[in-house]
């Protein structure tokens, strides 16, 4: 990952060249697009999530929100829905399942070329861009892992924090951890394969839907699945090293300690959200968010921006409008940025013929 | 009016104390509002208008707005609509037809007592408050004047920016300038009380609506009022000083200068905003705009916040998104000169339940 100030160039062959690239496709970052759009700039946006929304969208898609102006209660899901309706006649691409890794500066050619930043995502794909707008909310979503000190010598082996190929545990005897629909769902659809799939959970309740904790009820009275009330106490392996594989785990209860036989654990214990690789930009942090100057919304290093939960400023309000008033500064400052020999004027959406076609034929 | 920094007293019969006072019911005003019943502070507002809405409501009422956060268009007077929705659970009192004249330093009382402001209105009537809100927009609007040397003298007495009493222009001969509806509007109801109404207005065409002008020009033909078209070019009176009354206006067209004979002047050019008594409020300004600080929204002096067109940073841009988050964030200092004894807890209208209550069944 590289982290410093040295120089790069473009021109590999997944390099993606626009004017802006914003970080985080929640609600932020799709009114940063709209924004960029109004004002002329091309984007593409990015995020480690396989969908738009971020944390409304992930954490909380039911949950009413009262304080966006002049929308006087709508869910998490619903803002998302407008936000994504506001932005679409720009048609700007949203890339997911993809993580900004690093940025470096890009040496302009001689004579010609502004300042321009590289992009490297975690698949390899680049982006070749004027400025990058940071709209990642808490930061970059990962799931919340096993704390066993035996547990980081299996993971992605025989410890899983998501199902990716089912075929991968058949005729498995299979433990799956959590309370959430994920774990649930999981666990149903695993019982199909696999040896013997036991669902473990701390308590009785689930936060999950009521159909599904029935059906989960039903398939454990019918013996197609265990399950079992308890924390995860420990990882017993059989081999060393790399062809360690995992052979019990202990289970602890108020009441006793068990052990249950197991090859393959999947532990579906929620989303946490942590800064990721930005923390390593290279950009004067406080406590895991980007220190911003409350009038462009830059961060210390030239052209990266932040707006939303991620940025940080005194008296700072974690507040999505905030997020808002925020991108749509820091959008301005990028267009000089994007195009230094222009110089901007005010757009108003609504006395622009253009643009104002654009909006209402979309 | 008082624009220094002495001290006063409030105790005068019509003085409403409360928590903040918030002058300008325009959009920005009116999220604001909302904002600060979501903090638990009181407030009241004020405007010189006869409405809530400002801008919006006043001048463009059936503009389409593209650029409010998930809101993806709607008409300029559906946005005040929808604010004035949202801070309604919090049943604030709105002052219409009422200016912020000045504002005063308040001593508090001996060994009690934060710091507090005492605002004094057009009417009299005054509001000791704990900190002020400007949302004031491009200023408080007032009606466009007769540019001529001769008018001042004549204002209030013969000539007119609004038609408060009817019956005052019985008998009179009248002359209405102007092009939209409002000068039509009173040229055609000053018809049936006035000895003669002209209409003055520079060109044919009218920004009116074309029932009042087919209206207009029915009643022309019926001979029972004039359209001139031309310019106002000087207004000559009888009499001086205080009792000088106006005897004839010359007007001016591309081919002639004709006299009219008339009493009384009603100008109806529309509105203009200008600054106001807010200029001389000893804050520092820049161009009729309030400096505010880029964190709190603080002008140069304590306790007096601005959000909106009228506040001035760099890199200020006149969105109404932008004017939601200043007040926003102006409120939260502002909870600390109200509650210098409590520390504000982050507030999230979704996870608090007395306040998703009165949001919900309001």
């Amino acid at each position: 990952m590289s982290t410093d100030n040295t120089t790069a160039q473009p021109g590999a062959a997944d390099t993606t060249s626009t004017d802006v690239l914003i970080v985080g496709a929640g609600p932020v970052g799709l009114f940063a697009a709209f924004q960029a759009g109004v004002l002329g700039l091309k984007c593409e946006l990015i995020d480690v999530l396989d969908r738009a929304g971020g944390q409304c969208t992930e954490l909380y898609p039911e949950k009413p929100i009262y304080d966006i102006p002049a929308v006087p209660g709508c869910l998490a899901q619903d803002l998302v829905d407008r936000l994504l309706e506001q932005c679409a006649p720009f048609a700007f691409p949203m890339h997911f399942n993809l993580r900004a890794e690093s940025v470096a500066e890009v040496q302009p050619a001689p004579g010609d070329g502004h300042a321009r930043l590289l992009v490297t995502t975690d698949t390899g794909k680049r982006f070749d861009v004027a400025a990058v707008l940071v709209c990642a909310g808490a930061g970059a979503f990962a799931p919340q892992r096993v704390s066993l000190p035996e547990a980081p010598g299996l993971e992605d082996r025989h410890v899983h924090y998501a199902v990716r190929d089912v075929s991968r545990f058949a005729g498995k005897r299979v433990v799956v951890a959590g309370g959430g629909d994920s774990a649930l769902d999981w666990a149903l659809a695993l019982r199909k394969v696999a040896a013997r799939v036991t669902l473990l959970h701390r308590r009785e309740g689930f936060r999950a839907a009521d159909g599904t904790v029935a059906e989960m009820r039903a398939a454990v009275a019918a013996g197609e699945m265990d399950f079992v009330v308890g924390m995860l106490g420990a990882l017993k392996t059989t081999g060393d090293g790399s062809d360690a594989a995992l052979s019990e785990i202990e289970v602890r209860s108020r009441d006793r300690v068990q052990t249950l036989p197991v090859d393959e654990l999947v532990a579906l214990y929620g989303l946490v959200s942590e800064p990721g690789p930005i923390a390593q930009w290279d950009m004067d942090m406080r406590a895991g968010r980007i220190l911003v100057d409350t009038t462009t919304y830059e961060s210390s290093r030239r052209g990266i921006f932040a707006a939303g939960d991620i940025a940080y400023y005194a008296n700072k309000q974690k507040l999505i409008l905030s997020g808002f008033h925020e991108a749509a500064l820091a959008l301005r400052k990028a267009y000089h940025y994007a195009f230094p020999e222009k110089s901007l004027v005010h757009v108003h959406t609504s006395n622009n013929a253009a643009l104002k076609e654009k909006l209402t034929h979309a």
